[in-house]
């Protein structure tokens, strides 16, 4: 026991990241992947609670470093939203809505591409989930208009809507739901997790109540962190001040990002706010990637043409060539590997997901042709 | 608005630490402070979400980097608890237990110097908090059979101590609590924020259900970074999984630090689990600093002798010039910033809190000599 103890804690001194490096095309990572600004900023203010050297007693309040105007200015000016705020990330800025909007018991309809997390936040806030269903295989599509049966029927206390989701990266009509959510008067949700940071959004223009921003999946930053904008008559819901200390929100704890996360974001966020006019480059990259692939006999699921740099493809032929290899499934992650590219999740091989966003052009090429590769040498 | 913007981005692209380097004897970050370890491990794990290459669909069962291991291994040994878990921060641990023992408008005890973020996280759970009151001036000490009577007038659905509290550093009688938490069968939560990664401390031999820890205050991590331990039968309670996602706890949102500080906790472990072994040479050098600083004309609040090293001072002396100089209360951070100490708050004179457990004996000299020169300057 003791000897085990301590062979666990040397390896606890050691720790290596075995993708540094790689070309990733991880669609939880390539969004997510550091500037040299936030890298400085990491070593900066590492330490436990470095960000809070000039705390007058609220997070969103320091001055030094400039908290204040990066959360009172600059976020609300990025996402187009009235007030915005810190938070742990989309599955915590989604939760804290839920809980202050809606009482155990209540409804809200959702779209049926929604993450995990946005269940998993209902079940915490004891609500009842509607689901909006896709168009289904091969395309999931969301038809916002049918949101409004379900509105009508079960009166829920919020919608919510995935934009893009992240299993599809599809890109469904959020402002034609705006209109919706207008006109039934009900809040309204973006979880913009793969889309603030990404690509323009802006929560006026869609005619929603919130937007919800993830820092690690999309804004060059380390987690856990992320952003949550609302419309100024949300906040003293949402934002309430506790009845005991009058500068310390509820729901927010008192303080979220209290720690290098939120410096991260920071240094990054010119970076992070200049990519964003690059998107459109973005979505050709994408697409011109899926019908090289579609080359190879990979088959795209989702929209098409895609709008996002979230792709999945069925990938029938390594699926095959699995179930003769010695490492099964495992045999895919680790050709890619020797060849220095990190994506698809270890063991997938009938389909994943990957993401050309953190990737250029040569470096997809060299992708492309590495799955060409592999599928030869198997075949 | 276009120009100040850009100043404003500018800012973003070049943030530093002014207290980077310097003696810190400020309470809220002596635990915090990262090893060497930690800080190659920052840089490694630093892009959103690399801890999570090879997840299968739980944070905590991540075996590279070793997370699995760390959890239900490593950390259950060190809190003396059965299950461990991850989480953002002390008042997160505090509201997952709280949410998930109580109901709105039941009652919890609390000690009266306990951190504000309990009273935060029980309004945000709908909660009563009914406090035992502390002796007041100038020892504010919990004498925890105080419970005694408000729990047979409450019947409160759990208790909670803080152990010791962050505004004395006081250590009350944390395992005569356990016996009486026994007796009447209400479960009981050791908020142990200051205590776990400083100072040799076991939720079993204190007989406690919970047992609270933060990374970033006490055991040398990034922030936002918390530890949670529970005896075995609080595991399907509080740790219960998603109706929908089985795989995914309810009060975690499926994962908690899927990121950088988790990555900091445990490559700063070895060196924790270490230091806890010298916590009787930091009590002592609590208690000779505390001395010293005693004859300067300061006077010690909280426990004397004094078990712990967060130190509550008043100091008229430094009162006094701050009424007569031009930086008023600033004077203090001012001249101490001068010579290289970071300690008391920005504008505090009349009374602060120090920490002695990061900085060593000769520091502390120097710190002490410090003070002294000030108010000889001033005098």
């Amino acid at each position: 026991m003791e000897q085990k103890s301590s062979k666990s804690l040397q390896k606890l001194s050691e720790l290596h990241r075995q993708h540094r490096g790689l070309i990733n095309i991880m669609p939880l990572q390539t969004g997510g992947m550091l500037t040299e600004a936030a890298k400085k900023a990491l070593i900066e203010f590492g330490d436990g609670y470095s960000v809070c050297d000039f705390c007058l007693g609220s997070l969103c309040d320091i001055t030094n470093p400039p908290v204040r105007e990066f959360v009172h200015e600059l976020l609300p000016q990025f996402l187009g939203c009235e007030v915005a705020t810190l938070t742990y990330g989309a599955r915590d800025g989604i939760f804290m809505v839920m809980h202050s909007l809606a009482k155990p018991g209540d409804s809200i309809v959702v779209d049926g591409n929604r993450h995990y997390t946005t269940v998993v936040a209902a079940e915490r806030a004891g609500l009842n989930v509607i689901e909006v269903a896709s168009s289904g295989y091969p395309e999931f599509r969301i038809d916002v208009n049918d949101y409004i049966p379900l509105i009508e029927k079960h009166t829920p206390k919020l919608i919510l809507l995935t934009y893009p989701d992240g299993n599809y990266g599809n890109i469904p009509n959020a402002k034609r739901l705006g209109e919706i959510a207008q006109e039934y008067d009900i809040p309204y949700i973006v979880n913009g997790a793969y889309a603030v940071g990404r690509m323009p959004v802006s929560m006026r223009e869609l005619g929603a109540d919130f937007i919800i921003g993830s820092g690690h999946k999309s804004m060059a930053s380390a987690g856990p962190c992320g952003v949550l904008g609302m419309k100024k008559k949300w906040e003293e819901i949402v934002l309430r001040k506790s009845g005991t200390y009058s500068n310390k929100e509820v729901e927010l704890l008192g303080c979220t990002l209290r720690g290098v996360p939120l410096i991260t974001l920071m240094a990054s966020f010119p970076y992070v706010k200049e990519r964003i006019d690059h998107w459109n480059e973005q979505v050709s990259k994408a697409q011109w990637f899926s019908g090289e692939l579609e080359k190879l006999g990979f088959h795209q699921l989702g929209e098409k043409p895609h709008r996002h740099d979230l792709l999945h493809f069925e990938t029938p032929t390594f699926y095959d060539i699995s179930k003769h290899v010695r490492e099964r499934g495992y045999f895919l992650y680790k050709e890619l590997k020797e060849r220095g590219i990190w994506g698809p999740q270890p063991g997938l091989t009938k389909a994943f997901k990957l993401s050309t966003f953190a990737a250029n052009q040569e470096q997809l090429k060299f992708v492309i042709n590495s799955f060409n590769a592999i599928l030869s040498k198997y075949s």
